[in-house]
């Protein structure tokens, strides 16, 4: 790994030196600055000619700062004559605009990938997309890495393995909850909240259970106050959540902070402020996850150990 | 729609000339031939120069025979001057090819519409994707025709809603169901089949109900049986599968010939030879949903009626 | 211009309702929301199928929120169906990242350009770019309109026109001040300010006489500050400076509150909040100059003279 | 050639085979499944990442499958992460629709040609294209074999050189006999056959002599039945027929059995299937040339000496 | 055709004139200069935003100076807001360089067409290119018109006719000597010239005959004065030569004025000079031909009239 | 530097040599030859399979046929599987006709730069671009070296820097002719010449002064001639002219001749013949300039030092 640099941009700097620090490397010098007038400047302090680049930047809160950060960034790198830019994308910002639900929507998660391709971007590694579906937005290679099996592992670790049943917070959820519940033998409920109904069911058995929601991110907070809510009705008698990317965007904290869930598992592919991080918060790090994927990609080796499931 | 032209290639015939026949429009002559060596040659016997061209085909069984035709009609029509060209795709072939879920696996269904987008087509028309995010596999406008909203409109004109539950044949399906669900306003249940176990769960209740399994696409008939074998241990009274594409490969007709199925309703969009069709089959045809939606569209009117859900 | 619709993002509404208000046209429903998690959400509220879209988007403060929302709706508009899309940018932001001035710089100003290219724009207006060359930054149509005719225009219009010298702030500058110096058949003077060099020197007589200080933007005011000492140190008798772009970033109000400025006279490609705009601030409105322009390109017809100088 | 992979498709396996023994390597592993519903289906069973590839598949009938399984191969080695990625085409379908002779035709070899670029192919080997010209469909690297000296050489060794005339079938056939006749020192004569015209003619003197018809390919048989006719009115008193492709499609192999020809020569660009190997057919293989091609490109040596004629 | 503009480049001016005069339209004003250093300033006198453009521009000597000033019109074009380019290339310079004979070729052919479609032409009129294949090196459309049934009217109106033999002068050229005497309705010769040797045959008779030597251009003459003497001694009577393009450089007019030719038929599809017309030269206008097709496009009529052979 | 290969056009051959020498390489052998007819042939006479090739053409007078070469000599590269093709211009031509300052011009410094990366070029090296913005015209890598430091280094070794004042020739040239002034440490000053103003005034101080007049071109020598006369009169006791590109068109030997230089000095990244070369004129070379940067590239080394001011 001779030539290889890493870069951290400003959306997730702990991870990055995190991952560094697994790789028994430094991080390459360079200075990232919002200027006064809203304008990003970038200032690479060494030489990166021929040099294979990874650069880890999240895509979280402040969304478009960030990806302006990444962006900018390739473009220096490209012009500066480095060898290959690989780009680590722990949280992918705009994951949910996939689709066209509505009449005139855009479709951000595909302009966003359009944009690091034309930017001269080669490789994308990122962590747990909001869809799979995602990987096909692009054209370049793609390193999908899972979270998920560590987050289940931790329930294993624990022991909360008996009684438990995976549950999806809503119908879009299930498969990933399917997969959680795989890891762990367990049964599957799913939430079931139909617009315009005060109710909202539960499908499949929670009585007497610990029950896991199970989720790929954890935004306002609001699905698993529903959910929660609905175990409660439905008699579930613990309940956990568990999701890859803590959004936690305005309200959350608060929010969470006063549901009785035993705990909240997360991982660190988002930097949170201390304000927003809770007592019941388990925050497992993929730094050694997306270090192990850089330390197989840059050596050629085959990386499906960390994606498949 | 002075300078409108129709073109149907072999995909799907009958359905094309439904569709002409509703806009109250002749199918532009034209002749597909494929040669003794597997060739494919064309003839578009009148000029189309300045025309907003029209091509109806479906990406079925011959998938990759199907798929060239239109690629072929495509250039052709793009070197002979054509003003716009619209594909009209009532079935997107490799849908389901969306995502690498294995270490080098293709994802076909992006590889299909680089390759139309390459072409020169400049619109794509196709109904129920197996999933939405094939939308932004796409850069140019993709008009996306739902047509669940006229399966279940069957089911309520037939008095088919006491009592009813919709089935997701598996956790994929979930949200699909549910929608079916809505339409209906019934309860959902999910089949919760898992690798290497014989017994196939059903979460949800479906003792003496009539359960609707819905699925996007019929191809093997494989995951109905199934599906069928845990509604009757988990003691549903009858059983109907409604389904938008009839892919209908090896076997599927024979299997599904032995099961307790009430009615199969499915869509055109799939041409199907005389000896796959089962007598309790009911299809419904698609004709009126893609003439309307070409109507509008060159008429610069939105179709969101024909997608929104 | 029948099928012609303008949208206004957040960048500069004020300015955008003034351009439809010049044109007669009401501005194109359409909301742009930043969501708590800092992503966009574009709702455009009715169809835009087959339409001539102009979009009034400043690129200015808030930077790459303004620059993302814009690149989003085209997006949006794009697979909506738009017939062309042409962006307006009365201020571009980034202009001044247009060359590597040090190893391994951006050149975000091209970044910008590809980005929209690539995106789907038709065509650019934008007003008084930093540099001309950023024109050959796109390969699509430009059309640069001037904003300096209509700023000297007024020291015409007040009579400022005797005994006046126009100052470039510095070296690059000194091709605007010439231009502005033709407006009002004035000579030139130019600010000499060298690295590491406390006196800052005037080329060119400025004793006794009115100075206009012209230049392409006011960002931080430090130049102007400079420029000013370094003219009362000439002895020049009155000052005045004028700019088409008020960046006004941090610190610019209070620094200009503090200089013995006559008047400071700027356009509205910015909009500016309440709290930075200056007694002694002159804004003219390029509401005419870009409302011309969209009639002229809209009814195919030359826009040379808005341009041209 | 530490980091080479070659891999075989379903077009011709038995000539990749011979091409990988000549090349003293393995095949590597990988399965090519045509689906019930008519998807292929690939699996590429060990690791690629960083590898030169090399793809050897004839695009012979099934043109369609044959050319969909080339196209889905290289998507999923682009993805997943081969280095380079060299496609053999022994033999290149659709070959002949490299020009648009009548109103609305496609040019359906140059669509092929922009499909294998778009889909991130860095290098086309293949032999004897119909015209030369479709060198120039491509914009990366082809490197363009030449059979017809291999097959010049075998009529030398079998000592057919005395009283021998080389003969193009047609008019547009004149070049490729002229550097055939060449090879052997002979003259040449060209068959004459005009639309509506019973008699075809022979221009050039074949009285008595050996002749031999040189084509690119055998197609359906039908030009050589005429040139056959033809030649036998002129007194010709040997016939052999020369081709580097076998297309043979319906009826050929009927039809070359009728004829009095001495030898069938062609080469194994298409597998041929034992129904359609007639007894004087000779076969001469191509795998040592397409052997020493792959080794020369892999050492960055210049191949001229296999193309240049 | 109210929006249609036409411009005339250096190449061939005259042509341009007489097209514009056939097409009763006056070509558009612009000045196109080449400076003291050599670059290339072009004036558009008047706005063509929202026209439909036709440049006619022959790219004969000076070859790259034609090339450049058809490239830096179509820049000019695109950014003045053209709705459509089409370029009239009558003689398109680089046709030979079409494939890699040798080894380290450039196929310029190619390169040029890849220019002109980068640049943002939309369509190509061209004329007799000298392989059909270069259609296909264009995705865009390019309508290919023949000049040879004009030429070979030439004859019939003139009663050559009787006792004529249309004649290839090498191998290459058969197939169009080939359509030159269907439409005579003669037989056919073709020069048999080989490297190192003196002797040079005739294939076919043309002992007593009328011979026509058939090109598509006439370039040093030297093929022609080889041609010349085969057919002498082989007893041809009357000699004359046909080609669409009369590139004549440098030694061609002085070689051809001592030839016994009857006549040399050619068209206006390169500019000739004065001193390079020889007395037995007949030119033939395609001036018709050219304004027929820009009508016939404008039009959105088919032209395959003017193509299909 | 193994794989190292460095080729000369005919643009500027001297200085080609001259670079190879200083690396202590041999030009790679080609001949490009410009035929009757005015078309290029290239012939490159050794493989160059997986270089790393450097193009050094000069795009000057003529400059439609030295950057032709180029294109084709790129084109014939990538076609014959160059690794990485390099391309040094130490003079861009067409490099003014970088904006649009009239309506309807073209961008041709824009147009040539799409040309050559789509041709395939990797890497632009070039020396004092016009505009820097002209870097941003790419979006490959430029390795933009500077000649500036060279030239004034020869003014501080001859001992000219006592009593100087560094001269804009125009407006645009102040930023130039400041950077020139703070290598010798003097003071600036600028021409000031106005349309329909016989007068061309002088701003900044230059009584007495030895002037030196910095420009980046000397193309007609007009704008010197006129500098001359406003110095003379401005009291100008000696004045020196120095460029990058001596462009010198047509006249400007003669009116450069009659000048009362004391010294013209210039590069030598143009060739000027012998007859254009005046007594007064200096020539230093790029030389060394060039060859370092192709040194440090070819072994990732940062250039910082040879284009940073």
């Amino acid at each position: 790994m001779a030539n290889l640099k890493l870069f951290a941009l400003n959306g997730n700097k702990p991870l990055a030196e995190k991952v560094a620090a697994a790789l028994k490397m430094e991080l390459a010098p360079a200075s990232v600055k919002h200027f006064a007038d809203g304008e990003i400047q970038i200032d690479i302090e060494k030489s990166i000619r021929g040099a294979d680049v990874y650069i880890i930047q999240s895509v979280s809160d402040p969304v478009n700062e960030n990806f302006m950060e990444l962006m900018i960034m390739v473009d220096a790198l490209r012009r500066a004559s480095a060898h290959l830019i690989n780009v680590v994308i722990p949280y992918y910002g705009y994951a949910r605009a996939d689709r066209k639900a509505r009449a005139r929507e855009p479709i951000t998660a595909k302009m966003v990938a359009n944009m690091l391709e034309m930017d001269g971007v080669d490789r994308v590694v990122t962590v747990d997309l909001h869809a799979d579906q995602l990987q096909g937005f692009f054209d370049i290679p793609v390193d999908h890495l899972r979270a998920l099996p560590i987050l289940a592992q931790y329930f294993v670790d624990q022991g909360i393995t008996d009684n438990v049943v995976a549950v999806a917070p809503d119908h879009s959820g299930t498969k990933l909850a399917r997969k959680f519940a795989e890891h762990l033998g367990s049964p599957l409920a799913i939430i079931d909240s139909r617009p315009g109904d005060q109710n909202i069911g539960v499908i499949g058995d929670v009585k007497g259970k610990t029950a896991v929601i199970v989720d790929d991110m954890i935004d306002t907070g609001m699905r698993i106050e529903e959910a929660v809510r609905a175990l409660q009705e439905a008699g579930a008698e613990k309940i956990y959540t568990v999701a890859t990317h803590a959004v936690f965007s305005a309200g959350a904290a608060t929010r969470l902070a006063k549901l009785p869930l035993e705990k909240i598992v997360v991982t660190d592919t988002i930097e949170l402020p201390d304000e927003k991080c809770l007592p019941n918060m388990v925050t497992i790090s993929v730094d050694q996850l997306i270090a192990r994927a850089i330390h197989l990609i840059s050596e050629n080796q085959s990386i499906h150990e960390l994606f498949e499931d």
